[in-house]
C-alpha cells in the first residue's frame, strides 16, 4: 500500500497574498486544518496549519489589545507565516513511511509531491481510515487473537487452517508480544462457523486463541 | 489487539476545581492535548482538550476585551466548560473500534474506563504507532505488494511460498482494491534472497508482484 | 459662555450599519474616542466610544478565541453596541454645565442637539481649552492670587484699584477658601509695572496677596 | 489657584514588580486610570495609565493566541511597560499650566514632585472640579453673560454695579469674543433681583447683557 492509493487528489490550496482572516475562514468553511500555499504554476511554497495562522509576527505588534490582533489577522499574509521547509512525501512512498513521518513530527498531514508540484495530500484521517482497513473494522466475520511461536511459517500454517475450512480471510495483521518468543496474529474472517475455526486453529502446534469474537 | 495493549495507563488527571489557566500551563508543561477530570475517587467526571479551554462561558463576559478574557481564564473552573458527555472505550474493545470512534467523532483520544474508573488512555499516537507495527515500519526486510484474487485461499498460498523458501513475515496486512475481484497483500519479509522470493511468488498462479523494495 | 461658543460643529458621525471594526478604524484615522451615530436624516440615533467598541455582544460568541473575537469585530454592527440611551446638551446651556454632566457621568464628550439633530459635539478639551482661556493662560502678564473678605463689593474694590494704575486684566476668576470668611480672586493683569500693582492691591482693606509671579 | 490647592494628597502608587495584571485589577478596584510608579523610598520610577498595560513588549510574545497574551499579562512586570519620562508638575505650578499640560501631551493626570518625592497627583476631574468653581456651578443665582470694550477698567465697572445695587458676585470669569474689540463677562450672582440687576448693568456704556438666567 503506497502514498498513492490513499491520498487525496487535488487538494485544496491557498494563495501566498491571502490575509490570515481569509486563510482561516477559508478553512473553516472547508473543515481542513491545513492547507498548502501554492501559486498559480502548482508549485509548493509552503504550507499553513490552522496553528500557524496565530504565529503572525507579534514583534510586529505594538500592543497585546485585540484591536492590534484583530488588525494583524487582516493585514498580515498567508505567506509571511507559512511554513516554508514542509514535510513533504511523494506518491510512491510506503503509507506507513508517511504514517512514521507524522508521529515523529508531530504533523497532521504531508503534501504529496511530484516533479515539485503539488499532486496530493495525505492526512492523518487518510491512516486512520487505512487502519481500519487492514482490520477490515467495517467488515462483518469473527475477529480471532492468536499467539504462536514467533518464527518462519507459522503465519502459513494459521492461514492454511482457515482456508481448509473455507474461511475467507478479510484481514491478516501480526503484531509483536511482550514474549519476543511469541508474535501475535489478528485475523477477520467470514464463511466459517466459529466452532469449526476454533477447534481448527487449537489444533495448531504452539499456538493458541487469547481472543475470539464475532463483529 | 486490543485497546489495553495499547494504551497508556495511569494517565494523567486533572481536578474539576483548577482553572483554565493553571489547567493549560499542565497540559503545556506535560505535553499533553487532552486530561481527563477525575475527583479523588478516580470516577472520571469530564474530559478537556486544550481547545476547549477557550470554550469558557464567554456569555458571561462582560467584554471582548484581553482583560475580560484574562479574568474569565483565572477564574472559570475545568469543570464548567469540560466536555461532560465523554466518549469512552474499555481494556477489551479492538484497536480498529476505538480508532473508527476516534475518526468518527474527530476526537484525538479515548479514555479507557473499567468499572466507572479511569484505567488507561488511548490517543491518535497510540494508533499511529500501531498502523506502523502492523507494517513492522521500524524492521529492516523485504516490503513486497502483491495483486491477486480476493477469493479463500489465496493468503495461504502466499505465506506458504514465503515459508517454503525459509522467509519469515514479519508483517502481513490485506487491504482492498478498486477491482473487487482482486485484493491486495502487504508483506515484510527477512531472511529470504529478493530474487529467490520473487520468483517464488510469480509462480503463484493469478497473482503478481505490483511493488518490491528493501527497506 | 454657552455651549454653542465652544462645541465643535459639524461633528464627524458614523452609519449604524458599519462594523465594529471598521468604526474602530475610523476612529483611530480621525483621532477621536467617541462618534455619534447618525443615519441619513441627521437624527442622532447613539452615541460609540472607542471603549464601548469592545462590548460587543460577548454572548453571541461561542468562544474566548481570537478567532471569535475577530469573527464578531467584523460581523457586529455599530448599532448593536452603540448607547443609545445618550447624555446629550443644547446649544444654549451654560459651559459649566456642560462639565458637570461630563464629570458626573464619567463621559468625555457631549452631543449637542436642536430639534432632534446633532448640531455639534463638546468634548474634555473644548473644557480645558475653556480652562485656560478663563485664565488667559496663553497671554503674557502678572498673575496675582489675593484673599480677601467673601462679602459683596471685594471684586470692584480689586478690579478698580488695578483699572485706578491702568491695569488692563485679561482674565478674572474667583474660588473659595476652606476659610469660609475668606474668597480668592485670581487675576491676569498687563500695562502695569509689578511694584505698583502689589503696592495699590496692597492698600485695600482685609485683603492680602498671596502669590504674584510673572508669566 | 495653584496645583497644591487642588490636587489629591498622597495618591495610590503601585510597586514596579507587580504584574500586569495585578496592576489592572488594583486599578479596577480603586478606580483609576493611572498610577504612579514607586519603590519604598517615594521616589517616582515611573507611570502607568491602563491603556499601557497592553503595550506589554509583543515582541517577547510567540504568537497572537489568548493564552499568549494570558502569560505575558501574568509574567511581565509594571517596570518594563510604565512610562519612564513622566510629565510631572509641582505645587506651586498654576492650575491653568498644569491643565494646558494635559491637553497638548493628551495625558489624563500629572504627578505633582517635590525634591524627587511623589507629593500628589492632578487629574482631569480636578480640572474640571476647578471649572465648575471657577462658575459657581454648584451655586445657586443670576447667571449673567455681557459684552463690553475690550478695554482697561471694564471689569471695574461692571463689578462695581453690582455692588453698588448690594449684589455678591460668588463667579466672574471673563473670556474672549471672535470680535477683539470687545470681551466677555459672565458673572454669577445672588442677593439682588433679576430687574434692579439688569437696569443697573445696562446703563454701563458700551456693555450689553447677552444673557442673563436663574440657576
Amino acid at each position: 500500500m503506497l502514498v498513492k492509493s490513499r491520498m487525496s487528489k487535488y487538494p485544496l490550496t491557498i494563495d501566498p497574498d491571502e490575509s490570515l482572516s481569509d486563510a482561516h475562514a477559508y478553512m473553516r468553511e472547508q473543515k481542513v486544518r491545513h492547507l498548502p500555499v501554492v501559486k498559480s504554476d502548482e508549485k509548493m511554497l509552503g504550507l499553513i496549519a490552522e496553528d500557524d495562522l496565530l504565529k503572525a509576527e507579534p514583534s510586529s505588534a505594538t500592543s497585546l489589545s485585540v484591536w492590534e490582533i484583530h488588525h494583524l489577522l487582516m493585514e498580515v499574509k498567508v505567506k509571511s507565516v507559512m511554513v516554508k521547509e514542509v514535510i513533504t512525501t511523494t506518491e510512491d512512498t510506503p503509507i506507513e513511511e508517511a504514517a512514521h513521518l507524522m508521529l515523529d513530527n508531530k504533523i497532521g498531514c504531508l503534501p504529496v509531491i511530484r516533479d515539485d508540484k503539488l499532486v496530493g495530500i495525505i492526512t492523518e484521517s487518510d491512516i486512520f481510515r487505512t487502519f481500519m482497513e487492514l482490520f477490515a473494522a467495517r467488515e462483518k466475520g469473527l475477529r480471532i487473537t492468536l499467539e504462536g511461536p514467533n518464527k518462519a511459517g507459522e503465519l502459513a500454517k494459521v492461514t492454511r487452517a482457515v482456508a481448509d475450512e473455507g474461511g475467507y480471510i478479510s484481514a491478516c495483521g501480526t503484531f509483536n508480544l511482550e514474549d519476543t518468543t511469541k508474535k501475535g496474529i489478528t485475523l477477520k474472517v467470514r464463511n466459517v462457523d466459529r466452532e469449526i475455526l476454533s477447534e481448527a486453529l487449537s489444533k495448531i502446534e504452539g499456538s493458541s486463541i487469547i481472543d475470539i469474537r464475532k463483529m
